[in-house]
């Protein structure tokens, strides 16, 4: 069965251009490599009913979703909340979350600490035996923390329970024609291979070796090849520079 | 008054993770410096529906949109077709286009090239003396390309007509608490300054000199200037670092 996933992207950070999303590129290739379609990625503000909204929309027309962001202890932090409230469940005190709160802080541990603590009723914890946090999941939702080293390990754990052995293959060529020049031969090979995605992506001259890559991506390896070879073949004199 | 702002990232490279959008950070930080808000940010494949879809919410939810991407000549550059069914107006040849395509390929104009003076009816065209192409504006919808050098290149150009002399202001400060031990703090200052987006990112131990940064951002510099000292005052001792 072919899944797809989209990203919900918490963060006034990013929204103001304080902070560059690194979560967005990672899940991207990581879901790709998994033969998992991304079709869309939302940034949102840090406002429960937005998050909620979106949420409640994502997570009905995509097989998965994974928000990253807003779960700290801190007022900006309401992602799961916003969560309990797309899933209409309460909130309440997970004793396995308080546990692993007090063994991390200790004598530390202050109210705002236990806030994180207060799951959706009917959420799931993934943990991991070398990171400190689990992940929480409810239903398709994946709540994944907006500092990126910690979403990458919490995603380690993960990707091995989304891994089904599909994956995507892609094959890029590099031209030295520019658009106009190849638009006709690309639009001919989408007829001829339509379960492949082809892009084309134009360079400034001067600022590459060549003018356009194009890519081919597609679940039958022989096929993505062969697109590629076809393009290839197709290409005015002189214009094919590589083939990665 | 008050301006929002969303941005449509028109882009399967993106969504594949090949390519790193370079674009949202960009027209984030320059929205920021002009004073708009920007609230949300949507990345799509290059359908014609979706794109059309998302573009027909965004334009009616926010006073300007943005969109990023497949305005060329191949078949994955399916922009303005979007456009034009977003906003139920036919498509046509402009002739002030079709003269700038010609005056550049001059005897290499295809018909892959014209395709790009194929333009909504009653979009309007921002040009500037030093850039070759003009930037396509219908309504509040203003169509940028996926080249992050084209789309700066373009902005500056738009920036002057979106100008009105607004700005954000920002102070941010950088501690060495963590999170929990500032959250009751920074929850107070959030009710004393309602006006004032406050903001905290951690970081992870021994990546950077501080273990949290807060941000305070508000239209009045004053007042952001005064949370930001409410702030550092109710600092637990010797857990300030600096400000900037």
């Amino acid at each position: 069965m072919e899944r797809n996933a989209a990203l919900l992207i918490i963060g006034n950070e990013i929204l103001t251009g304080k902070i560059r999303d690194e979560n967005t590129p990672f899940l991207a290739r990581q879901l790709f490599s998994l033969g998992i379609r991304l079709d869309r990625v939302i940034v949102c503000p840090d406002e429960i009913d937005v998050i909620a909204r979106d949420l409640n929309e994502l997570r009905r027309s995509h097989h998965l979703v994974f928000t990253s962001g807003g779960v700290g202890p801190t007022h900006d932090d309401v992602t799961l909340d916003a969560v309990a409230k797309a899933f209409d469940t309460p909130i309440s005190r997970s004793q396995e979350m308080e546990w692993l709160i007090r063994s991390h802080f200790k004598e530390r541990t202050t109210e705002d600490h236990l806030r994180m603590a207060l799951l959706p009723v009917g959420a799931r914890l993934i943990r991991a035996a070398d990171i400190s946090w689990p992940t929480v999941v409810i239903e398709n939702v994946y709540v994944l923390p907006g500092v990126p080293e910690i979403l990458r390990a919490k995603f380690q754990v993960i990707r091995e329970e989304l891994d089904r052995g599909d994956a995507f293959y892609n094959a890029s060529v590099f031209t030295l024609a520019e658009e106009g020049a190849i638009a006709a031969l690309l639009h001919e090979l989408t007829r001829r291979f339509p379960k492949i995605l082809i892009g084309s992506y134009p360079q400034l001259p001067g600022k590459t070796d060549h003018r356009v890559k194009v890519t081919f991506d597609g679940r039958d390896a022989r096929e993505v090849a062969e697109a590629a070879e076809h393009f290839i073949a197709g290409l005015p004199e002189g214009m094919f520079l590589r083939r990665i």
